[in-house]
């Protein structure tokens, strides 16, 4: 069964919030409330720098894209900020088809790299983006993301 | 001593080309040529979403950092794109200075949180970001950066 994936409209964005609202709470942190993150949402895609894919006609699925040119080549870089499946609709291939469809997104938008942060135990998410030919390694090494609150 | 760091101005911007260059070439990367990296971080401190931080007279010592609005919260998150120091100047604060500043600029500018990609053996620099807070765990998991070319 194919997986329809299309770029989020702005009546989408109430559905998305919840969708990253709902993420968020399942890994038991806090979120903002679903209207709150739909109107965040709304002005980043208005401000130019971010896309967001949503998955089947019930919106299964949300990908979301950051944008923002590159310093190391003329290209644009994208950063895959967050990608998240319902519960009830895992093993379904919805996650595969939003990063099919991210990547060719990304490449249509004059991207020429794509970036992710990944928890370690979060071996599902690993090992799709592994399939899709990401990789965790630098000249062999493991590259690690380091943040603080300001 | 104290080091001073001072926001680098478009006339600064070669200079800074130069040595991102010789950062890269030192962990022997390809580099576009010095005058072109100048030339793409003018245009992007331009559109804004960029600053440049140098430090010292002899511009022993650069940091590069980009914004966006974030979605989890509502102010804008930082990315600390790059920090180098000349070989020749290492060991003397060079990169706790501009951790500083660039904290500082973060801060300022309304960013509440920053957000570093570094490779496992790069110790030093990982204790130096360790030195300010940063941590490479959520939750006690270790975060990957996973990248791919488009």
């Amino acid at each position: 069964m194919s997986v329809s994936v299309r770029e989020a409209s702005p009546r989408d964005l109430v559905t998305v919030g919840r969708l990253l609202h709902d993420f968020n709470r399942e890994f038991g942190e806090e979120s903002p409330p679903p209207e709150v993150l739909g109107g965040r949402l709304e002005a980043l895609v208005d401000g130019g720098d971010t896309a967001v894919l949503l998955a089947g006609d019930d919106a299964s699925g949300v990908a979301v894209l950051r944008y923002r040119r590159a310093i190391w080549s003329e290209g644009l870089e994208c950063y895959l900020a967050e990608l998240y499946v319902v519960p009830e609709r895992r093993g379904q291939g919805i996650g595969r088809a939003l990063m099919t469809a991210a990547i060719e997104h990304a490449r249509a938008r004059g991207a020429d790299r794509m970036e992710i942060g990944v928890d370690e135990p979060d071996t599902a998410a690993r090992g799709l983006y592994e399939s899709f030919g990401f990789t965790n390694r630098s000249g062999g090494a493991l590259m690690f993301v380091y943040e603080r609150d300001l």
